[in-house]
């Protein structure tokens, strides 16, 4: 027995996964993007238990085919606009394989001083192709889940005087974070999971165009000190997740700085647009920030998983985190960085690999010109929505994302609302394109969100001849 | 310009990326285990800022071989016996390679039924080769340090009513976690995230065997009780990251059913010798535990990141989590499992994937054979150990880690650390094999972690030459 998959084998199962990948992308395009199943229809097609002896990969890669992709959901689809577009690029596919090879595990410098070292200088060209300044230093997370819940706990921490860490919550103060009603869920869940708990996170309206009012952030504050609550954290977003608007950055960090509170910018698809130059303004005043994540596995073409954050108080997130075992302790310790320290998690992949391939083989000119390609896109499709009797748009759109909805006169909210999401429905079983939606107050709002690599104008407007096409059947006549 | 990489481009750099890893799994074994680079030697290497444009795939991959590989520490090494051995096997490889292609993201059924219903259906698999009850449900996650994390979010919420999720710990009891003071790290750097505080978590000293005394555990929590702690999860440790040991589980199940505790088992190494028949011991008792982890990127050679959690209370997890915002919600959402409702996590990857591939490849038997190997070269090395005078072993192997030292009658113990602290430097600059240490009270214990898939008794045998020779200069004469 042979201890791995044979190197000659792994060598020809390798050339026909390449294959079988570039032709999956190649044909991509021609499959529904949501696939045609039921619950439970995968699950019947897959034995109970696993098999007693090694199989073929032969065996394996044509059950891939025959079982396991016709149930994807189709996120590398050009026709995907759903929540918020990815990509898999080519460059990122390759570090992603190379990585599971290499194996090694970036937790201290001496675990992978490439890794570490590679982290680092990525990171430090995102700081400068976002435009953030010398100061703001970075980790990779997982996810932007995990990059706002260690922002967080390390303003828990100043908040608590390191209380937090050594003693909990439980002998200390209620501490309050405000965030806009349009903030992500992550933010609540990780207020439930820092054991900030749901009552500790105040939602701040927001005005017509779905901003952060500061001057209620100014009156929430003021109305919690007096009620005894402890104001810790304001989480701004650049980018909402359900409409991509963008909180009025520099009066809240005028706020937060008048309240010392610590603020956290959520820019995790947002945050990409200032790689273009023209639209660098979305993270006007974050430059004052005390942390800020960007996704590169959402607007940078980076495959899941990769998320960046910065601050430039790194030393606090080290405060809050570091806690080294006898076990790993090593001589040049100090020296180096040992990304281990910034967060919960104790093993992290070599993800900063991918990230250095894609602005490698993009270049920031090519991010750049790739992402302002979405924006104006984005911005034709909500041309065509203003001028057409038959749609409306529902939030203004800054970046790359068009909130919208069918309309008609003799129709009111209720009926509207029946009418979208059966206009959705009947676009996203088409299955050329996928859209998602929102809730914008009580009205049901469509939202097609642009940010796939292999998206082209020529998609947008196959959407916008889907969504015609889909309401001519809805409404005849 | 191309959007992505033109697929013929990525073809057939597909192929090389193929022939390069091969070749590089191929040649590992002649690399020195730990890269001589000292730091910042890398960051020298690498350009300040981002090219601007984009740059050919050929120049990234030569930049690959000829800057990132020379400073990676190689896990992927037959010769790695440090911390915990892991490997990138074959079939692993190639599923991170499909699951980057398919980018697609496994947070709800419907964004991607295969990869939610594999991910049933392969940690079932899992469940049954290591003999956990039926009932026993599965979630993945990055690492063990957030599968046990959300295991004591479980806890916790049971422990307050929900109290936690909605109000936060700050109105709550005085909350304490037991576990041993061999436990991971990962316990305390969870119970530092959750708000509970390292006050919250109290050591309990273990046996002449480095196994929780269960004595000890009752009068700690009874002492608790009298004096106003609210005792509510008890982490016992199968397999600890020093020395393997493995804590009596029935005793503590026992004891945490009276005092109506959580059980919480980090079996994330030593779980995974359940699937070995002979070895299924390891897990007695785990069937009345209320959680368990086990880490398929430790010991059951998939690729990082992949752990997973088992447990007959998956509905607290959810409750203790789930938070679906309006964007996310589908109409299928109640009959189907939604993996994002049982962690901080919104974003996660196809791990499924790499889980099938491996499983199916070496099937149930062939993960046995090689586990079992793995526990008898640990045997004969250990063996080895005791019948020489110049070592002796510092603990049982009851898995596949031993722990030992080199010994001389005329040394006292700070000199035996000494020597031993420069015997692993010796052994580790050497480069054939790289082993980590740990301290056992005040004794510097070397660790040699057997659990990579290239190993071979061979290798075994190569350590003890290279630790015999690198006495020999340190202890002429």
């Amino acid at each position: 027995m042979s201890a791995d998959l044979p190197l000659d084998d792994l060598r020809r199962h390798g050339h026909e996964v390449v294959d079988y990948l570039v032709d999956y992308l190649a044909r991509v395009e021609g499959l529904p993007v949501l696939p045609a199943v039921t619950p439970g229809e995968i699950k019947g097609l897959l034995p109970p238990s696993p098999p007693l002896t090694g199989e073929s990969m032969d065996v394996v890669l044509a059950d891939l085919d025959r079982i396991i992709v016709p149930g994807l959901t189709h996120w590398n689809h050009p026709g995907f606009f759903g929540y918020f577009a990815v990509t898999g690029s080519g460059p990122g596919i390759l570090a992603d394989a190379l990585a599971a090879a290499f194996n090694n595990i970036a937790m201290m410098w001496r675990t992978s001083p490439a890794a570490t070292e590679l982290e680092e200088v990525t990171l430090d060209w995102l700081r400068q192709m976002l435009g953030l300044p010398a100061a703001f230093e970075g980790v990779i997370y997982d996810t932007a889940s995990m990059a706002s819940l260690c922002a967080m706990a390390a303003a828990r921490e100043v908040a608590t005087d390191s209380a937090a860490r050594q003693y909990g919550l439980a002998v200390g103060a209620r501490l309050r974070l405000y965030t806009s009603e349009h903030a992500h869920a992550s933010i609540e869940k990780a207020a439930i999971t820092l054991g900030i708990g749901l009552a500790g996170v105040k939602k701040i309206p927001t005005d017509a165009e779905f901003r952060m009012d500061p001057d209620a952030l100014a009156r929430a504050i003021a109305e919690d000190r007096a009620e005894g609550w402890r104001p810790f954290c304001v989480v701004a977003t650049v980018g909402t997740t359900s409409m991509s608007s963008i909180d009025p950055i520099p009066a809240i960090a005028d706020l937060c700085a008048r309240e010392a509170l610590w603020l956290h910018v959520d820019a995790a698809y947002g945050g990409a647009a200032a790689v273009v130059p023209e639209l660098r303004w979305v993270l006007d005043g974050c430059d004052r920030a005390d942390s800020l994540v960007v996704n590169p596995h959402k607007w940078l073409f980076v495959p899941m998983d990769c998320s960046a954050l910065f601050t430039p108080r790194l030393d606090v997130l080290r405060q809050a985190f570091s806690l080294v075992p006898s076990y790993l302790q090593f001589a040049q310790m100090d020296e180096v960085r040992n990304f281990m320290d910034y967060g919960p998690q104790l093993g992290r992949r070599f993800r900063a690999l991918k990230l250095w391939f894609v602005f490698r083989a993009f270049g920031v000119d090519g991010l750049a010109e790739r992402i302002r390609n979405h924006v104006a896109w984005a911005q034709e499709f909500a041309a065509w929505v203003d001028k057409s009797p038959r749609f409306e748009r529902l939030a203004p759109t800054p970046l790359s994302l068009v909130c919208f909805r069918a309309v008609r006169d003799d129709f009111n909210e209720g009926d509207l609302n029946k009418l979208n999401e059966h206009l959705l429905d009947a676009v996203n079983r088409r299955g050329r394109v996928f859209l998602s939606h929102t809730k914008l107050g009580n009205r049901y709002a469509l939202r097609l969100a642009i940010g796939n690599l292999r998206t082209t104008l020529a998609h947008v407007r196959l959407t916008w001849d889907e969504l015609n096409a889909a309401l001519d059947e809805l409404n005849p006549g």
